[in-house]
């Protein structure tokens, strides 16, 4: 059997308790664009051609009703999470100083051994957050 | 301060304590190439211009070593989190195929409202991994 196509992570899911934090830091801080939200449950914003899904896992967790609309599965982690956004090379010092001047400490920032640069910080929720040259997976940018 | 650009998810992550399982649910079944692997702590996979990261919590969430060569700061969730691929709208019967002819069930397909149609299912480690087409989003093929 071929393998069918597959055109790229469309979603990605972190996990936060206070939804207004998230909408602070992802869509005034980060200036992603909120899509939608439903208050205390999720809040998704999209990041040109990916989704960053926002979840309060006691809430999304919870089984499915059997009445449900859409029957969209339960899901829920507990603990910090991880994603990394891909930036520009050359954007990586204007968001260092934005997060800075935010009061958003930088974790770490260093090389790659291939050249690429990383830097991490960590949302409101304590998820790693980490922006990325896309040279770090040999991606063009 | 202009908003500095984004280029979109890089990297999403998933937490398994089963990598062995991982590749073969995200590297032989779903056909994404392996990039790179550390046993026992990580596995990762390049899905076009993104990469799907797969932890084991229990490695991952240690505080980083004051030696480490790299400062990757740590991090590690547990529970079911949830990952979403973009698919061709055409290919997700093809899709459907492939995962039941695995023996993976199907646990959700529906359409939204606004037409775009969803397919779910668990990777070995409990994960919700669901397949979209990008009109869920708007986003073209």
């Amino acid at each position: 059997m071929m393998m069918p196509p597959m055109l790229g992570v469309l979603e990605a899911a972190l996990y936060a308790d206070d939804l207004e934090a998230a909408r602070g830091f992802y869509g005034d801080l980060l200036g992603l664009t909120e899509l939608t939200a439903r208050e205390g449950r999720h809040i998704f914003f999209r990041c040109e051609t990916t989704v960053v899904l926002v979840f309060r896992p006691e809430v999304t967790r919870k089984p499915l009703e059997p009445d449900a609309v859409l029957p969209v599965p339960s899901h829920g982690a507990d603990g910090p999470g991880h994603l990394c956004f891909s930036v520009p090379m050359d954007a990586l010092d204007d968001w260092v100083n934005r997060l800075s001047h935010a009061g958003v400490a930088i974790e770490s920032d260093f090389f790659w051994p291939n050249g690429a640069r990383s830097i991490y910080v960590r949302d409101p929720a304590g998820n790693s957050i980490e922006f990325a040259s896309p040279k770090l997976w040999e991606i063009p940018e």
